[in-house]
């Protein structure tokens, strides 16, 4: 099944019938997907998904079974369906690339298209966004805390799904590991894989030296022995020492090293360090895995753990979180006219940055660290001297600019109907993702109450929003809504 | 790319070559899967994601760009290569239905093959059976405490990509959902779709009246107005009753209803509820929604709120919790002999059930409930009149069963490679489902702090279990591990 342009919501497909009677088909409207709340409780995400938005609408068309289908609902006119079959997307999408530090209410994408295609958009567009995004902060929380030892996504098994898991260790990747376990992952997005033995290895045979030795002759140059199925230290190393003494050694083949996975493992690493230092391997490596996350492998840190390389499987690929990313529209066009659009909630927090947008970030030039962004109105221009961010609510809390660079955010990705973007391979999306993550002050990518970074509103925008709201509420004064 | 084979751990493959090159590729190996702890704290688990491991493993094979791939890696030697390129499934699996409601540590799925086709399967079939149960188990949490309230699935922005958010939809209406907003989803498996109008509609528009006047007119059958864009009880509602009054009454439609989906559910859906029945629209349903779980749901019901639906996105296609299934060797079979196998860990409860199990569910003939499990051998016989449960490990706590009727719970899946299992369909999966969940004790099944079902080993196991602890660990005795 390609093509899945009808995984949408229902909903889509009626209003866009909506749109579509009315004779609108042609009206031009200003999507954004933002998300309200960084996951994990920190201070940033990282964008992802944008590969799979560019096949989704690059694919974009309905079949004629769809079509019938629609029809046998019972839901919609024949003219209508008629006008689905020959839609293609036709408008204009900008988005940050795979691997930008992104905020808040940051219009991370935003989508020009007539009306009805870019609304059937939505569903699909915020699935991909919401699950890269979600994946890719995980995998930099997880691997900035690993610091200089490298990560392998092992998270396939506990993934959601198939699917879901090729998407996880492709965006795991970018996010700073150093491979995946997952086969089909590597051969399709040409990434490192790895992985050697698991437990039902050792528990075949008859002894857990048996089991090494076997293993050894049949994958002599790729030896990591996992060695805590019995007892880490009283048989797991010892195992894996005299294999190496009796079949690795001998015959010319290296040590790699060897796997804990359960246990205390600064504790056990450290032993397993010295024992395999005292029999002359040095160069063994110790992998260290077991539901590993960023607080636990900055105590291994911090401790003094023996580590080489760290498995990270559930915490990556199936976190238990999820980026709330929503598609709000922000404008529509009549007569070459921008009309800016607004959704008022009594929750603030939702109440949507009206206009077509676009967002900028401000790096020193002394320290070359990002200083804040500010969502302005596409049609502004930011100066390149000076500067004054003023928080979006509480406006006495200003911070004045200077000698800085502005990076304007969001890059063309489809023009007319067309993909004019080149996407960079993942290699280059992951050296770019290191490179965002470190123009971050660190009190901002700090783990655990961070920073708060300045996502500030230019000042037209911020009187745009203000007058819209006035205008909303303006018939409907009351008192708050509640018991 | 319809054949998935190569979505599997490298490690899987780098054992089967030692399997392989060990001449151990005719060698009967037992596998279960298990998990380990119920998700959402809760007292049981429903069994998922049999429909997506039958696809699997029916299309299990290795194509030559895949065998190339492999090739490339440098660790595979020719003659394992061209085995792996003929290798089908051709072993028995067995498995309780989707819907089944399942305990910690039972054998849910048993795979009996080759060893090397049995370990191959590992990674897919865990994240089969992770995607699947997490997601059931989810909507029944839900749609339990929902109660005769119909709970529509709305997730599929929030899922973990495209085709995860079709798993969602399947797995969603066999744990109870009435429907789902995924329209691929509605085509494929043939269940309802469901859905109306989002905040878009409203903003395009220069007043609600109009937007609502506008969708009515478009879609004059399916008439659920979102009414909080703005205000709920203010503008919204008013302005669903005007345009009822003004165009679906003197038209002959029907006002289907309202949702709401922000603000305070309980007393805006109460209020709501007085304005539609003092503007005569008592038959106009109102439809809840906003970031819903069990316990909100459960909590609406107790205040009284006045719903006819729920939508629920996140926290079924999208919760933060994660399923823990493993797949652990249990045993291998030589010379038509089954010698049962053991992973002995220092963490209890990560230490296997050896041998080749079955399991069982007793009933009172009496009530109907579940009265507890028992893991046995495959061998033994369970009587049917009089029964001893045994706690696993504290041997002292026993239950005498009596009136009761036996059943094993899984059922053949696949025979010597081939499907023997016909699917029911998925409304038939939702009734059992439902069934299942009637049959254990509302103690089990609540939400927060529920009782512990019972699942214990037969007499005949456990002492198999001690008997190969007690092996495995007598040359290793020493101080437990730890700094």
């Amino acid at each position: 099944m390609k093509n899945k342009t009808l995984m949408t919501d229902l909903y889509e497909i009626t209003m866009a019938q909506t749109y579509y009677l009315e004779g609108l088909k042609e009206e031009k409207a200003y999507f954004d997907v933002i998300f309200r709340r960084n996951p994990f409780q920190g201070g940033y995400a990282i964008f992802g998904g944008l590969s799979e938005i560019i096949e989704y609408v690059k694919n974009f068309h309905y079949t004629e079974e769809e079509i019938e289908y629609l029809r046998s609902l019972n839901l919609f006119q024949e003219k209508f369906l008629t006008y689905l079959k020959d839609l293609e997307f036709k408008g204009d999408i900008d988005a940050v690339p795979n691997g930008t530090i992104i905020f808040p209410n940051e219009p991370v994408i935003t989508v020009k298209s007539d009306i009805i295609t870019a609304q059937l958009l939505e569903t699909a567009l915020l699935s991909c966004f919401n699950h890269g995004s979600l994946v890719t902060t995980a995998a930099k929380r997880i691997t900035s805390e690993a610091k200089d030892v490298p990560v392998m996504e092992f998270g396939a098994r506990r993934s959601r799904g198939i699917d879901s898991a090729m998407e996880a260790s492709k965006y795991a990747f970018i996010g700073g590991c150093v491979g995946t376990s997952n086969t089909l992952a590597g051969m399709k997005y040409k990434i490192p894989v790895l992985g050697t033995m698991a437990h039902s290895l050792i528990t075949e045979k008859e002894s857990e030296y048996d089991a090494f030795l076997s293993y050894a002759k049949a994958n002599p140059t790729n030896c990591v022995f996992l060695v805590d199925t019995y007892n880490t230290l009283k048989s797991g190393i010892p195992n894996a020492i005299r294999v190496a003494n009796d079949f690795l050694k001998p015959n010319g083949y290296p040590f790699k090293g060897i796997r804990i996975d359960s246990g205390d493992l600064a504790y056990l690493s450290k032993e397993a360090r010295k024992m395999l230092d005292k029999a002359g391997y040095k160069d063994a490596k110790i992998c260290l895995s077991n539901s590993l996350e960023e607080f636990m492998i900055r105590d291994l840190q911090e401790q003094g753990a023996c580590m080489d390389s760290l498995g990270v499987g559930d915490n990556i690929a199936a976190s238990k979180e999820r980026m709330d990313g929503v598609y709000k529209l922000s404008a529509i066009e009549k007569e070459n006219q921008v009309i800016p659009k607004i959704k008022v909630s009594d929750a603030s927090y939702k109440t949507t940055n009206p206009g077509h947008k676009k967002f900028y970030r401000f790096y020193s030039k002394e320290t070359g660290y990002a200083l804040g962004d500010v969502i302005a109105l596409s049609s502004e221009v930011i100066p390149e001297d000076f500067y004054t961010l003023t928080h979006p609510v509480e406006t006495w809390k200003t911070t004045d600019l200077e000698n800085y660079r502005v990076r304007e955010m969001k890059v063309p990705i489809f023009r007319e109907g067309k993909c004019v973007y080149q996407e960079p391979t993942l290699q280059e999306s992951q050296k770019y993702c290191e490179e965002e993550y470190q123009s971050i002050y660190p009190e901002v990518t700090r783990i655990k109450k961070p920073h708060e970074y300045y996502v500030d509103l230019s000042d037209e925008l911020r009187e745009l929003k203000n007058e819209l709201i006035h205008k909303t509420t303006k018939n409907w004064k009351k008192p708050r809504e509640g018991a």
